[in-house]
C-alpha cells in the first residue's frame, strides 16, 4: 500500500474551508501535515483559531497551525466574509471557541518552509483562500517549486461571473497581485474556479442526512451549513442550500472529482485598478475544438463537474 | 398593415456584415434607411466600397452608404480581419468590384444626424463593427438617444471568451471607449456576444442548399462562406463552418431570433491598458436564481440561443 500523500492546506476558515479539512482528514490516502492560514474569510488570527476547533472536533491536535498575512501584498484589506461565514468564522454553529492547542510558533512561511524541506518532492498544496501566504513563500524560499508536487487552487471564474464583483471571486480579488505570482509560477497548477464549485451544491436533503448521522462532525456540519444555507443560499440561489466550494477543490486534489472539461490553458490574472480587477482572465478559446493542447498553458482549469459531489462529501463527513 | 420600421446599419462590411445586410433587405418589416462604416473588418473606405458591391447586388443604389471613423477614439488602429473576410474583404467571392454608385458626400455622423432627425422617434440602429461613429454621434448629436427607438449590437463576451483576446471579442476591443460610451448611454441597448453568435453556425448542409438554390444573392453567400469556412471554422471549430455573427444580431433586432436567456443586466467595458482590455464585464451573477430583475440594468444581453437561427438566415437569402 501507498504511504498516504502529504498536503498542506493553506486556508481562511471559513465554514466551507472547514468542510474541506473534514474531508482531507478523513480520508486514509492523505495527510495533512500543517495547516496556514490568512485573511479573507475572517483575519488570519481568527481563522487559526477556527482551525483549532476544527481539529480538535477530529481530535488532530497534532497537525500544525501558523497564521499567515493579514493583508494582501499590496493595498490593504477591505472586506472580511463575516457575512457569509458568521461572525466566529464558522457559521455561529456552537462548536466551542475554548481550544486545549496553540498556533504554532511558526510564521505561515516559515511553516511552508520546514514542511517543503521535510517532505521535498512529495508534498502537495491545497490552497483555498486569498494567495499571499504562497506568494510570500515563493518570493523567500527560492527552490519552493522544486519541492512541491503541486498546487490546487480554489479560486477564480473562466467562463461564469465572478461573486465578490462582476468579473472577481473572492479568493483572487483579495489579492490579485498574490494570485498572479502563484499561477504563473513554475510548477503544476490546478485551477478549481467558480464554473465548478457554484453546481456543486448541498441542499436540505444533505442536511437532513448529516443530521440523521449524528455523529460530532456530521452535527457541527449540519449546523454550519444551516447558517450558510441562509445567507449563502438565499443570497445566490433564492433558496436554502449552498455550494462548497472549498471542499470541491480537495477533492479535485485527491482525484475524487475529476472534472470532465479541464483543460490546460493559460491564466492570467487581472491587476489592474479597472472594473475587472481580480478576474482571472482564462484562454478558452479552444473550447470550440474540444480544447486541444495549448503548449503556452499555465495551469489546468476544471471547467465542467457533474454536481454529485456533495452526495460524496456527506458519506465522507459521516452521512 | 403596420409600416416597415426604418433601420439604420453602422457596419463593417465584411463576410457576416454582407450576410446581415441581405438579411434585413430580404424582410418587408424592415426599412434600411442608411448604412454607415468604420473600420475594423477592413477600412471604412473599403467597408463602405463593399456595401454599395452588396447593395448593387440586389439592386438597392437608393440606400445611402456613409464613410465613417478610420480610427478609434483613443490610439490607433492595430488590426483589421483581412485573414478573415478576404483580401477584399467579402471573401474574395468574384462579386463584381466595380459600382455604378458612390458613397454619399456626407460622413457617417452627418447621415446619422439626417437620418435620426427624419425619423425621429422611429429609427432603430444595428451596430455590428467597432462602435467609433456611434460614439462620435452621441458626441456630437446632443439629442440622439432622444431621437432613436433603441439599438442592438453585435459584440462583447459575456460567460465566454472573446476571440481578438482571451477576454476581448474584436468589435470591442478595437475601441473599448467608444464601446463604453455606446453601452452606458440612456437608450435601450441590447447586446449580441459571442456567447450566442458562435453557437450560431453555418455548416456545409447550408452552404449546399444555397449553391442549390442558384440565385445571385444565395450564389455571392455561398462563395463568400467557402472563403470563410476554410479561415474562420478551421481556426476556431477545428471543421469548415462559420458563426454569422452579424447576421445573429440583425436577427435579434427584427425579433425573429428571441434569446431563451436575455437578461437586463450591469455592463462595462474594460477601457484599462490590462489583459482585459476590451472585455465586456457582464454582471451575470444572477444566473443561479433565473437572472432576477436588476434595475440597474444598462444592457439587455443575449446569453443563450438555440442554434437554429442558420436555417432561418439561408431561408432569407433564397435557398
Amino acid at each position: 500500500m501507498t504511504p498516504p500523500v502529504p498536503v498542506l492546506v493553506d486556508c481562511d476558515t471559513g465554514v466551507d474551508d472547514a468542510m474541506a479539512l473534514l474531508y482531507l482528514l478523513a480520508r486514509d490516502d492523505i495527510d495533512v501535515v500543517g495547516i496556514t492560514t490568512v485573511f479573507g474569510n475572517n483575519t488570519a488570527a481568527q481563522c487559526a483559531h477556527n482551525t483549532l476547533r476544527v481539529l480538535e472536533l477530529v481530535g488532530r491536535r497534532d497537525i500544525p497551525v501558523a497564521v499567515g498575512a493579514e493583508r494582501p501584498l499590496v493595498g490593504e484589506v477591505t472586506y472580511l466574509a463575516t457575512h457569509v461565514h458568521g461572525n466566529d468564522g464558522l457559521g455561529d454553529s456552537g462548536l466551542p471557541m475554548e481550544v486545549s492547542t496553540a498556533v504554532s510558533d511558526l510564521s505561515a512561511v516559515e511553516l511552508i518552509d520546514r514542511l517543503s524541506f521535510e517532505h521535498a518532492g512529495r508534498l502537495r498544496i491545497l490552497a483555498v483562500a486569498p494567495l499571499t501566504n504562497i506568494a510570500r513563500a515563493l518570493e523567500t524560499i527560492p527552490d519552493l517549486t522544486d519541492r512541491i508536487v503541486d498546487i490546487v487552487i480554489m479560486g477564480g471564474a473562466a467562463d461564469v461571473a465572478g461573486n465578490q464583483s462582476p468579473a472577481a471571486e473572492a479568493n483572487i480579488i483579495h489579492d490579485p497581485e498574490a494570485a498572479q505570482l502563484v499561477i504563473s509560477a513554475a510548477w503544476p497548477t490546478t485551477l478549481v474556479p467558480l464554473d465548478v464549485t457554484m453546481v456543486e451544491v448541498l441542499t436540505e436533503r444533505h442536511r437532513s442526512m448529516l443530521i440523521a448521522a449524528d455523529t460530532p462532525v456530521s452535527r457541527f456540519v449540519a449546523a454550519t451549513t444551516d447558517f450558510y444555507f441562509e445567507r449563502y443560499g438565499m443570497d445566490s440561489y433564492g433558496v436554502r442550500c449552498s455550494p462548497c466550494h472549498d471542499a470541491v477543490a480537495a477533492a479535485v486534489l485527491t482525484g475524487e472529482v475529476v472534472p470532465s472539461v479541464f483543460p490546460v490553458i493559460d491564466v492570467q490574472v487581472d491587476c489592474t485598478d479597472g472594473p475587472g480587477r481580480g478576474a482571472t482572465i482564462c484562454d478558452t478559446r479552444g473550447r470550440y475544438r474540444g480544447f486541444p493542447s495549448m503548449p503556452e498553458g499555465n495551469c489546468r482549469v476544471a471547467l465542467v463537474t457533474d454536481g454529485t459531489f456533495p452526495d460524496l462529501l456527506i458519506a465522507a463527513l459521516g452521512a
